[in-house]
């Protein structure tokens, strides 16, 4: 295999990601939605959410612990609450029907929110927050995970790594999009330093003692800390009771023990808020998307960063390019065929 | 003075808070529930929020940064926002009017919002947060204050402190409440620090130079820093565009440059959202309320805390015995009527 013929196009590889998702049993609804999410990450530089997540979905439908041909519904009672059931399947089909009628609701009532309930999570929630920042929406998506944080002050897996994304709509630029865990790391980029035989940094989680490791396999096998101390283990206790409890979908230590194990996609619900800048400043002074442009610049005129800015340089760049994948990348994909 | 009359039921301390407001100008209405505020900060013994804070009140009042007699306004289209525009005075009985209508038609639509605008805001969220869980809703607020935090990876005060609360309902219990500053401390507490003459510890703040400073007073003039690093400062950030921009209020360095100085209170808006658990969960398996104590008791069981304990065992000593104030305090107090 010659290096150029490692250099897919954004089309070429979710052609790809398809046929692996379609040969391992996926509808072909689901396999759009998945693949959608995967090429998203591989093509913004994320790794950690990119074609590295395809084998776990594999493994997670050879469990059996994913519905891999379910069709998602749709509930809507007019209210501000819009329910789309995944049946068990991965989460982002499910997204994709709901996501049209929460920006209509959001529009209409200022507020609205999209519940998922029953489905596999996998990936990374920037995708769903962009979807709706591309429709002028501001949004905020938070879900559970599986026990694998210890709360602050505690010394236990009990929190999920639970992510806490947001973004603002940028009129003619990339959204401004944050998405992280609310634990220190995420369990990808352990799991990478796992891969890489490389140590964890100090501070980032505790061994199955509650002593503080930088082994990654110990770090995997006890508990990790949340971010910020207790703000962080707060702002996560929050997501479970957002996106676990209220929703009446799983919380992150219902999701371990139905699971099993933390190898496979968990299984649980998610909450996604989408707001109508129009809507909530009708009526005020000022344009609101000129007004955060002023908030942007400050930001950026001081030396910081915007979130998201390094996959946005690298969404720009494979977008000309191509995504560029290593020989071990293609043999990897390539078996998942056979 | 003996010692005796330094303590004070709850009732003696709200009618001598009102009286001090009353006494400074403003309206019976602003007076009470201005003081309500105040009077819970200091039985709960948070005392950065308490009665400490009414001196700044006053020199509000007085610099005509505040309107102390204005009657708020709330307007309802029968959409998931609401608004009550405070016009100029505190934040607290443009909420006390706005509450009870949020709570209906967040029971109606499962999800619904109040935006204050053009209030000053003095206080903590949580006297907020805790009016709506105990109407058995789970609740969400944020504001912005003025600038006086850098963002991660700058040096220049942009951000405020910009606090975020939030709120779960316990039935026959405290609720689980949280109310912390985006900033790595509150403002308050480096005041504090100032007034008694102690160092602050280092992490919290920068210096003029953007150089890491102890001294509460460098920190004040110089920059705080957010906690939990580019993660607290996406979320001050995603505080200052939904409840700052989208609203249609000012942000932080809007807020700032109005005021002129740091030492009055900010004058900006607010963002409530509130849930009804009945409304998110209904027709799915289990109570969301037994539920969530599951998840607080495994928080409690392996020895970590839930947020708020330590003011909720304050409040159960103070509501039993009275608030015991200083003799510099209790003079303090009287000052203000003279």
């Amino acid at each position: 295999m010659t290096q150029e013929t490692n250099t897919l196009s954004i089309d070429e590889l979710s052609a790809l990601v398809v046929k692996i998702f379609t040969h391992a049993g996926m509808s072909d609804q689901q396999a759009q939605a998945t693949a959608k999410v995967i090429v998203s990450g591989e093509r913004d530089g994320c790794k950690s959410h990119g074609i590295y997540r395809i084998e776990g979905c594999l493994r997670t439908i050879a469990a059996g612990k994913v519905e891999p041909r379910a069709e998602p519904e749709l509930t809507d009672d007019r209210s501000a609450v819009l329910r789309v059931d995944a049946k068990g399947a991965f989460s982002p089909a499910a997204f994709a029907l709901g996501a049209p009628v929460l920006a209509e609701r959001a529009r209409e009532l200022g507020v609205a929110t999209l519940v998922i309930n029953s489905c596999t999570h996998f990936s990374a929630l920037w995708p769903e927050i962009e979807t709706l920042t591309d429709m002028g929406l501001a949004a905020l998506a938070i879900c559970p995970s599986y026990a694998s944080v210890a709360p602050h002050g505690g010394k236990e897996p009990l929190l999920g790594t639970n992510p806490l994304a947001f973004g603002w709509p940028r009129p003619a630029k990339h959204p401004y999009v944050f998405d992280f865990a609310t634990s220190i790391a995420a369990r990808g980029e352990i799991e990478l330093h796992r891969r890489a035989g490389t140590q964890i940094p100090e501070g980032w989680a505790m061994d199955v003692n509650g002593e503080p490791t930088i082994d990654p396999e110990e770090a995997l096998a006890g508990a990790m800390l949340p971010f910020g101390a207790h703000k962080g283990s707060a702002i996560s206790t929050m997501i479970e009771l957002l996106s676990g409890v209220m929703i009446g979908d799983m919380t992150s230590p219902e999701a371990l023990e139905n699971l099993g194990n933390t190898t496979l996609s968990p299984h649980h619900g998610e909450l996604i808020i989408a707001f109508s800048p129009e809507k909530f400043s009708a009526g005020r002074p000022g344009n609101p998307f000129d007004r955060a442009e002023t908030l942007f610049d400050a930001i950026l005129g001081q030396g910081a960063r915007l979130p998201s800015q390094r996959r946005f340089a690298m969404r720009d760049k494979t977008m000309r390019e191509g995504v560029t994948l290593t020989s071990d990348e293609m043999q990897s994909l390539q078996s998942f065929l056979s």
